[in-house]
């Protein structure tokens, strides 16, 4: 049995959420599921994004998913919070290109792994008389787990090389200690190939040759920033899927936001929602069931069963209802 | 007589300016080209890979073309100390589809506004006991002439959008205080559209809807990072042309490197050079003369002779011929 505490937070977060609990409950699997709130809803019935509660349930779960959030200017973010309290320092962001998608490549399968806890998102900023000057700040011991996760993942999945990127050529300090300790970590891995490019340059080849990449490991900013292109590449952010993992707590999440425009009305795309689902059935080992769901999935989005956003006429639970057909099946 | 002052550089910046001046020979402009010396050829020869005379020959010429140049680990660079230096505060770079040429979008037509002399690029790095910090500045007045920047030239060139891209959702000062102030400026422009959008969802808008960009205007960083993967959008960083302008000086470059591997080989292509001189003939206010270059390039590369990274057999050196020879026949 697993304990899987529930966030689905704001706008389409509830409804992807409900969509993907519904897929979960094809599986024979037992789940206890805690639900728990955080976002602007929340704020606006308790004052807080992140109600200590919130964190607590997060603490004591086996696994969380999370939905999406509307972060409003000068509230708290829930997930930036969630990522640093509870110390889920990698970030994992699978790309893989799914049948029957619009989508520019149909054949691209690797995975970004973004450091989740410093860079420019420590939150460090100050106002000058001039304007404002935030710190960007990269220790050596983040950027040697952050790599040493993605060479373990890497082998883990069977990948046979691993690439650094940073913008080392102008961060000479912090972008040079990412890049040496990605390097010292490689060295403890001589069966895998190891390289590193500049993010300028990244944002290119992910374009010209995304074909070549297998494991990519950056700091928090640039995964960011290139894995919302590398979504861009495989159909967009309704696709991607990802997983935020600590030493002692993993919270799993789309990459997607709440998208208040589109809320409501039951035509939000649940994949990148129920992928995430899989990327907690895998953490939590059960990576057959984790299949079963993509199996599934892409058996849905072959007979062209689809939300808007991809050209179908499905809505959201029906999507998810032809899911759950297309798992009990089997 | 335009003063003209050439710093070919290192690699296939020699190269692709050779032919660059090549085909400037076609016209009925005289100039008169003075060479300077910069990058790591020079740091050994001279032991500086910006010599001092070097720096004054760019501030007294009617403009500058700059090749390209390698930067070692260790050494200043050259092209980041001329944009300070000289306070070339924006860096210019159009995105435009070529005829006949193999990439993911026939049909773009947009420029990036990159600003140019702050955000990460100061150099203010330190090592700290865990790691290190580097600072980024944003002001107040950089951010607004940035702005004001794009809107004129938007106008300018007929445009009727400026979209400013930014992180302000987690660089809420910095960030925050480059949004305020383009909205100020865009507000002296009623007649224009203006909307802001996140850096991570631009990266993917880039690729999912490029076609709705007119201007863009951003930030240091993320113009480097946006404009090599818009460069990715139309085929490559041998199409991608720069200006870089302050109130006094301009400096025109490709945004391509020196690319060692491929140096001496009379097969660089040397598109993005030549389309450069054009952006420096239009800052000239020699319009006329930059669209010769323009159609003459495109005839060219409709006949399909160009360089191999683009699947043709031409060197650089018949590449420009044929666009000079287009030039002539008129
Ligand atoms: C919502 C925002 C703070 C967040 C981030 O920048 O990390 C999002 O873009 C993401 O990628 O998860
Ligand atoms: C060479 C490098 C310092 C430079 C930059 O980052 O600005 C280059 O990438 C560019 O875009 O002109």
């Amino acid at each position: 049995m697993y304990r899987i505490t529930v966030i689905p937070g704001d706008g389409i977060g509830v409804e992807v959420m409900e969509a993907a609990l519904h897929v979960l409950q094809a599986l024979e699997i037992e789940f206890e599921f805690t639900h728990a709130e955080a976002g602007n809803e929340c704020f606006r019935r308790c004052g807080d994004t992140l109600p200590e509660e919130t964190l607590k349930l997060v603490r004591k779960a086996d696994a969380t998913l999370f939905g999406a959030v509307t972060t409003v200017p000068g509230q708290k973010s829930a997930i930036i919070t969630l990522r640093r309290e509870l110390d889920l320092f990698a970030n994992l962001r699978p790309v893989k290109s799914l049948p029957g998608v619009p989508c520019l490549y149909p054949d691209l399968d690797f995975v970004i792994v973004r450091e989740n806890t410093e860079d420019l998102y420590v939150g460090d900023e100050e106002y000058t008389p001039e304007g404002a000057v935030a710190k960007r700040i990269i220790t050596r011991t983040a950027s040697r787990r952050i790599s040493q996760f993605a060479f373990q993942y890497a082998q883990k999945e069977g990948m046979q090389k691993v690439t650094a990127v940073h913008k080392a050529n102008v961060l000479k300090k912090t972008d040079g200690i990412f890049r040496d300790e990605f390097y010292k970590v490689a060295s403890e891995y001589p069966q895998m190939e190891a390289n590193d490019y500049y993010v300028d340059a990244t944002a290119m080849y992910l374009i010209t040759q995304p074909q070549e990449f297998q494991t990519i490991v950056t700091t928090n900013l640039f995964g960011d920033i290139l894995s919302d292109e590398a979504a861009g590449l495989i159909g967009g952010l309704g696709l991607a899927p990802s997983a935020n993992i600590g030493e002692k707590n993993a919270l799993f999440e789309p990459v997607h936001g709440s998208a208040p425009q589109i809320a409501g009305k039951n035509i939000a795309n649940p994949t990148a929602m129920i992928l995430t689902t899989t990327l907690m059935l895998k953490h939590l080992n059960k990576k057959q069931e984790a299949q079963k769901i993509e199996k599934a999935l892409q058996k849905t989005l072959m007979r062209g069963i689809m939300t808007p956003d991809l050209g179908g006429t499905a809505s959201t639970m029906e999507m998810a209802e032809a899911i759950k057909e297309e798992i009990v099946k089997g």
